[in-house]
Formats: C-alpha cells, sequence, structure tokens
C-alpha cells in the first residue's frame, strides 16, 4: 500500500472508532453522529466516550479515551470549543490513527478562533496525526460502511467520490444520488483544514482504487503548487470537477466567515485548473451532472454530434446548444439518408437532428448513426416517457382502476417494456463502440428515479437521464473538451 | 374589444367547433382531439365532422361543414393532406371564423409541400380568415376550458401565456406547469405558419387581458418588422421571455426541416430583441423558470441582494452568482450586524451572506433586510425540507408506522406548520416592499409540488421555489436586467 493510503487508512477504513461527545439526548449532535455509525452498519468496534454515561444508544461507554481497552483508529471530537484541545492531546497520548473534529468555532471566527484552533492544530501537526476540521461534518466510505456523518447517508456504492469544504453541499449531493440511485464511493467534509489540507486529501483521492471521478468544492486553497501537482498526478487517470466558492469579493468574504479559507484571485486560479486538467464547473448542478456523467459514460473520440429526436422543437434546440458548446452537428451523408428512408416515415426530417416526427425507426436510426465513422457522439432526446406514465397509472391501487383505466395500464406496461429494450441496446451501444450516447427526456422531469423502470435500469448502469437537451448538449461539450485535453496530454 | 381581439376571438373563445376528421378509432388524432376537446368541459357546441360515421364518441357527427345546422366559430382539420386543401375551401364557404390545421406533410417538406400548402393558404388568406398551421399541435384556452389540443392539457388557470412554433415544447412546459401547480392563461402552437403568423399572434397577446407574461419559442420571422413592433408594443407593459431555435447553422437546418422557417442571423436578432425590450433564453429550463418569476415576483428596485442561508457553502455559491449575474451583495450596515448578533447563535457569520450556521433567528434577520433600505431583493435558502421530509413519511400508510415513526411524523408536522408560516411571511414582505424573495432549497430537488404542504402553498401564490442557490441568482440577475431596462424606458 502506498505511503498516503497507509497514512488515511485510520481514517477512512477504521477498524475502531471513539466518538468523544457521545450523547443519549435525542436531537444532540452527539446523539445523531453515535446513532449515524451504530445505524450504517458499521462492521468495527464504537467506543462512546462521555463521563456521565455507562452506554451510549446501549452501547458501553467510556469516560476517558484512555480508557478504552483495544487500539482505537479514528477519533470523532463533538465536544464544546473550550473543550477540543484537551480532547486531541487526549487521543494523540492514546495514540489514535486520525481524528476529526466536527466541533465548529474555530478560525471561521476570527483572530480569537484561530488562536483555540491552532491550540489543538499544532500538537497534531507535531505528532504527524492527520485531524480533519474543525467546523466540518465528517465523513462516508460506502463500501466500508462508515458514515461519520452529520446527514444519514447511505447512498449505493459507486466509483464517484465527492471532497468538500462544505459539508451541506456534499451531503445535499450525495441525497440527489440517493433519490436517482447513483452510487458514491467517499465523502469527506474538510471544514476548516487546519491541520491536513484539501491538497493532502486530493493526494489521498488521486491514489484511492475505489475512486473513479473525485468531485471537489473548495474555498481555499493553502498551497497552489502541492495542490497543482496532486491535481495534475490524479488528472492523469481520472477526472476532477471543481466548484470553487469564493470567486468574487463577495464570495471571498462568505468564505472567510464561512470556513476562514483565504479564497485566491480568480485568474491565478482558473489558470491553475486549466494547467491541472481540472474540469471548472459555477452550478451545483452541472457538478453533479458532469460528475456523474464521466463515471457513466465513455469519453467521446471527437466532437461530432447525431441528434436523434421524435420531435422538432427540441431537436432544434439541441442542435443549437451543440454548435454553441463547440461541437459539430455535421450533416448526414447520402448513404444514410437513402438507409433511412425505408426505417422512417415520410415526414422524417432527412438530416441531423433526425427527427422522426413520432414515427418509427428511432433506434434503428441511432445504431447506424452510432456505428458509422461520421458521428463520434450521441444525444437522444425522449427514452422513460411510459416509465412515468406508469408511474403515474400506479399511484391508484390495481383494485381501483376502471376497465378502461386498466386497459391502459396494460397498454403502458407494453410499451414500458419496449422502452426498457431499448435503454439496453443504448448502453450496449454504447460500450461497443466506446462512444457516449446521452439521452434526455422532459417526461422525466418530475418522475423520480424509484419506481420508472427505465430510469432505475440506466441509473444501476451509472447513467443518469438529463432532464431537456440544453443540459445534455452542456455536458456533452464538457466531456468533449475533456477528452481533447486528455488526447493532447 | 380591439380589432385584433375580435378577429381572434373565434380562434381563443369560439362558441362552436367542428372537427374534421373525428375518428371513433383509439389512438388516431382524430380520435385524441375530439376527446379532449370534450374531456376539458369545452361549454360551447361539438359538431364532429366525418362522412362515414353518424356518431363520435358519442356526439352526433355531420358527413360535411355545410350540413352543420348552427354557425361554427373555428374549424379543426386533421384530415391527410391531399384532403386539406377542399376542407379549408369548405370550412371558408360556410363561412367558419377561424381554422386549425393540425395535419402535417406540408411547407417543411420542401418544394412540393410548400405547393400543396399555398394550395389553401392563398384562398384563406384572401379570405381574410385566420387560419392556424399546417403541421401544429392546436391551442389552450384555460378560461374558456378549451383543449383542442394533441397532448390532455389541463392546468391551473393563470397569467403566463404560450406561443410556441413548436407544440412538443410548448406541451411539455404546461405539463411540467401541471406537475408543479403553476397556472397558464392560452397555450398556441403555430406550426408553419402558412397564413397567420406569430407577428401577429404577438399582437394579439399583447392586447390580451388574460395574458400577464408571454413564453414565445420561434424559429423563423417572416416580417422582423412588425414582429418588432409588436413586441415591443408587449413589452411596454408585460415582458416577453423568448426562446429561439435556429441559432447556428446546424439549428437553421433543423428548422427548415421542423417547420420550414428560415431562421434568420444571430447578431440581427439579438440586436432586435434588445430594442424591442426581449428577454432572450437558450435553455428551456429559463424559460420556464424565469416565465414563473416574472409571473410570482415583483421587479427589483434595484441590484443590491442580501443573500440568507442556513448553510455556509450554498450561501458562497450564491454570492458569487450574484456578482457573475451583475448583481451587488453589500456588507451589513454595523447598526444590522448589532441588532443580528441578538437575534442568531454565536457562530453566524456576521456578514452578507447571513450564515445562521443552522441556527435560530433566518426570518427575522430576513425581514430586517427587506424592509431596509440597504436591499433591492433577497435570495433565502432553504424553506420546504420539513415539507419534504413528511411527503417521504407520509408515502407509508400511518396505521403501518412503528411508534417511533408516529413519534417523528408528529415532530415533522410540526415543524412543516412552522415553515408554513415562514412561507406566508415571505409573501407578505414580498408585496408589502415590493421587492422579490426568491427561495431555493435543494431538499426540493425531488419532492414534487403536490404533497409538501408549503410548495403547494407557494405554488397557489405563483412562486416557484428554485433547486440551488445559482439557478436563483441566475433568475434573479434576469428580472435585475429587464427591471433596470424597464426603468431607462
Amino acid at each position: 500500500m502506498s505511503k498516503v493510503l497507509e497514512r488515511f487508512r485510520p481514517l477512512f477504513q477504521p477498524a475502531s472508532i471513539a466518538v468523544l461527545g457521545a450523547s443519549n439526548t435525542h436531537g444532540k449532535w452527539g446523539y445523531i453522529y453515535t446513532r449515524n455509525l451504530r445505524d450504517s452498519g458499521f462492521p468495527g468496534a464504537l467506543y462512546p466516550v462521555n463521563p456521565k454515561e455507562n452506554a451510549v444508544l446501549g452501547i458501553k461507554a467510556f469516560s476517558r479515551v484512555a480508557e478504552i481497552p483495544g487500539p482505537v483508529d479514528l477519533a470523532l471530537i463533538l465536544l464544546p470549543p473550550p473543550l477540543v484541545e484537551a480532547a486531541v492531546k487526549e487521543c494523540l497520548q492514546k495514540p489514535v490513527g486520525a481524528i476529526v473534529v466536527i466541533t465548529a468555532g474555530f478560525g471561521e471566527l476570527g483572530e480569537e478562533g484561530r488562536r483555540l484552533q491552532e491550540a489543538f492544530a499544532a500538537p497534531a501537526r507535531a505528532a504527524g496525526v492527520p485531524v480533519i476540521g474543525p467546523n466540518c461534518m465528517g465523513l462516508v466510505n460506502v463500501l466500508h460502511r462508515l458514515n461519520a456523518q452529520l446527514f444519514y447517508l447511505k447512498p449505493l456504492p459507486g466509483k464517484i467520490s465527492i471532497l468538500s469544504q462544505s459539508g451541506n453541499l456534499g451531503g445535499n449531493l450525495i441525497r440527489k444520488g440517493m433519490a436517482d440511485q447513483i452510487g458514491f464511493a467517499k465523502f469527506l467534509s474538510s471544514g476548516n483544514e487546519a491541520v491536513t489540507t484539501g491538497e493532502e486529501l486530493l493526494e489521498y483521492f488521486a491514489e484511492d482504487p475505489e475512486t473513479e471521478v473525485l468531485l471537489v468544492y473548495l474555498e481555499g486553497v493553502k498551497d497552489g503548487r502541492r495542490f497543482l501537482e496532486a491535481a495534475r498526478k490524479m488528472t492523469a487517470t481520472k477526472p476532477i470537477v471543481l466548484l470553487k466558492g469564493g470567486y468574487t469579493a463577495a464570495g471571498v468574504k462568505a468564505c472567510a466567515s464561512h470556513t476562514g479559507a483565504l479564497a485566491g484571485e480568480r485568474e491565478v486560479f482558473e489558470a491553475m485548473c486549466r494547467q491541472a486538467g481540472v474540469l471548472r464547473v459555477d452550478d451545483v448542478d452541472d457538478w453533479y451532472y458532469l460528475g456523474t456523467a464521466l463515471a457513466g459514460h465513455p469519453l467521446p473520440p471527437g466532437d461530432r454530434m447525431g441528434i436523434v429526436t421524435e420531435g422538432g422543437g427540441l431537436g432544434v434546440i439541441a442542435a443549437d446548444a451543440c454548435v454553441a458548446q463547440g461541437m459539430q452537428v455535421p450533416a448526414l451523408p447520402e448513404e444514410m439518408i437513402a438507409a433511412f428512408n425505408g426505417l422512417m416515415p415520410d415526414r422524417w426530417s432527412r438530416g441531423n437532428p433526425v427527427d422522426t416526427a413520432a414515427g418509427e425507426g428511432k433506434i434503428e436510426a441511432l445504431e447506424q448513426m452510432v456505428r458509422s465513422d461520421y458521428f463520434d457522439g450521441i444525444i437522444q432526446l425522449g427514452i422513460a416517457g411510459a416509465g412515468a406514465t406508469l408511474q403515474a397509472l400506479r399511484a391508484k391501487p390495481e383494485g381501483e382502476l376502471s376497465e378502461a383505466e386498466r386497459a391502459r395500464l396494460r397498454r403502458v406496461e407494453k410499451r414500458v417494456a419496449e422502452e426498457l429494450e431499448e435503454a439496453k441496446l443504448l448502453v450496449r451501444l454504447s460500450r461497443e463502440t466506446g462512444k457516449p450516447i446521452l439521452s434526455a427526456d422532459m417526461d422525466t422531469t418530475l418522475s423520480p428515479v424509484a419506481g420508472n423502470p427505465i430510469l432505475e435500469y440506466l441509473s444501476a448502469q451509472g447513467i443518469l437521464v438529463f432532464r431537456n437537451s440544453f443540459q445534455a448538449a452542456k455536458i456533452m461539450g464538457s466531456l468533449c473538451r475533456y477528452a481533447a485535453d486528455r488526447r493532447k496530454d
């Protein structure tokens, strides 16, 4: 195991955890974290530490860390700010392998807070023990069944990890992923980064074999050179999607009071990201959709896009958006037009976008396009509409349906089975050709993944369906730019 | 009644409708349109026209339009292309007040199609009868209970109308609105615009007293000067949000095969929009969210934004996005900081964004900010999270809940009641101060409006909650720019 993986093993894969400040009082963070640790099915030893309790949530409690009989890999500190310095020193003495200080009220509050923070940071630094926080929300390691987090986050296992200075942003993203049945590997909220910095954690994720795509939210970088080197090392093999807070004077001020970070100059930072091959986004939605797209689709070998649609307007919007994103929407070669004339109704568009005008032949045309040498990727519109209708119909128990409604249900079920076959074919085509096929469907806007058989199948393949063609084109544009950068390296 | 309102009365408020091509065959468009007209509760006379049937869907049918005993305001033509010319001529002879040709297969197919199209367009033009289409999806007038549309669209009554060359785009938007419980006034899909053009329809909507915000999707403008004049007239009193298809060479080609429109040069068109005060968007989501925001919120009197949040990261993203959108995020005045120290927990941010760090006092601080002279609008984060939790809990019948779950349900219900009071206060504050308060909540990403009491209340006030702070800031930026333009006029 490499040095950095070994160093952070007690943090991400602890065999034992001490919870300092564990509590039986409902609603307290010391209660919530202990409950989440227990309920996540953590397979190791759990040691609540609280001098006033014999047990917390039915688990034997200890009055001090020193009293814990076995070794302690990870110490989670949830005590009030004045008690944190002594608690960290107690942990270092035990010794423990890693510490997470959840408690807020340090560097983000100004001078006095910075002094309090340094009082526990300095000895930890001297001891060489990783310390996450303070003012953070903890961490999740899905495969290790570790949920040391304020939110109860239990996503499916996946290839995406999150490193976020904001616990809320990362936590919200995982909750979105849980609703979408998208998997994650690890999530760490780094807070004020008093001891262990984002740069060092980036080195960890670069080597972590379970992380294939990393989503980063950060407000400030302490060591620009180290960040750049770690990022460059990582992007040689796996992508980083970065949401940067503190991009404007107002944002910089907000960062200072949020995590105490000194957000730097925009231009310098952007140049650094470009050099390091980091994908930068401004919007939380883009952060999520680009991250999942990188994990779920192959990179396009070029920028020539085929667009396939059942309705004209959405195809037009997609074509405009593709070009605005720097991609090409080439004309269909003559022989393809001739072939499609035999597949599609007379009123088909005879061009790219291929608009079947709500007729037959869409998937057959798509297959010819993606298998040809003329296109590097496909944006296709409409995939799970019958699934959304099925969801709506099933909201009513079948016993209460009228005869006409039951007949409709049977018809919709048949169409859902067809849609599911189409979705399977798209996944297979993308894998066989190594080209991305992004799907968008406005009918799924308010259709949750759970209960829509087509969306459930695609999510299990790591594939999200976009709400509209503009969004699909935007993400395809980012995939193209990233792929082009990778080809240059 | 003005001339243009009078001219289009038979189209939008018909007392009687003839459906040429009405059918008893399940799945045929002649069946679907007749069913939708009937099921929308249309209060006037409905005359199916089909020489092979005595009745369609139980309604007495006529073999020709001439045989219909009373007057016919609106004729809806669903016949195959070769029969359309004779049908239009028959309608003109009756005479009818307006015609909608749903049938596709005309100008969008090239030279031969254009000839077929002109064969019925020329006599209609000579007779001075408005003709919508061909290659369109029809229209909806919510207050008149008229649904002459392929989709069954039955939104709540509202102030937003849609004029779209693409029936799919407009129809999808209304379906989204139906899910969000957002109201609409009218929707017309104009298709190829062989006789009645978008420019003329724009003149109608400019005068229509039921339309307060107009969403337009168009691919081509036939008469630029007329478009400009109608748009300018309308934007003097109500906003137009325009999604333009055919903005790039690829988009232009796609338009030609979609509605046969000749999309023009981008720069010329953009200049025209600026002159006419038209708000231009590229994304279907922006089209919807900006339209609903214009209908649901007052315009900001300036661009100084207050941001109020329960979590730091989302506040940072909002501050950055506000500045990127050209707005200001001014510092809090000293006296406000002093006042907020008494309201909020010690760890609050002491700046703008006001971050309560998940503590008390958010709404009280917001009230002081919006009532002060320092801020022109507020972006506030978190509003309906308890409502979303309630929805999730209620997915299980109460009888099946464990005791702990029932206790949790009671706690969540109490928090929902508080959230609802907060939402009501926000609406009242916005009305009293004349300043927009936009709310975003990541917890509502996959929480449908139906079943979330806070979202239901806000939708009934015409207010949508954004999924994230970036999106709220983006829309606030558009409101600011539009308001500034209006002040200049």
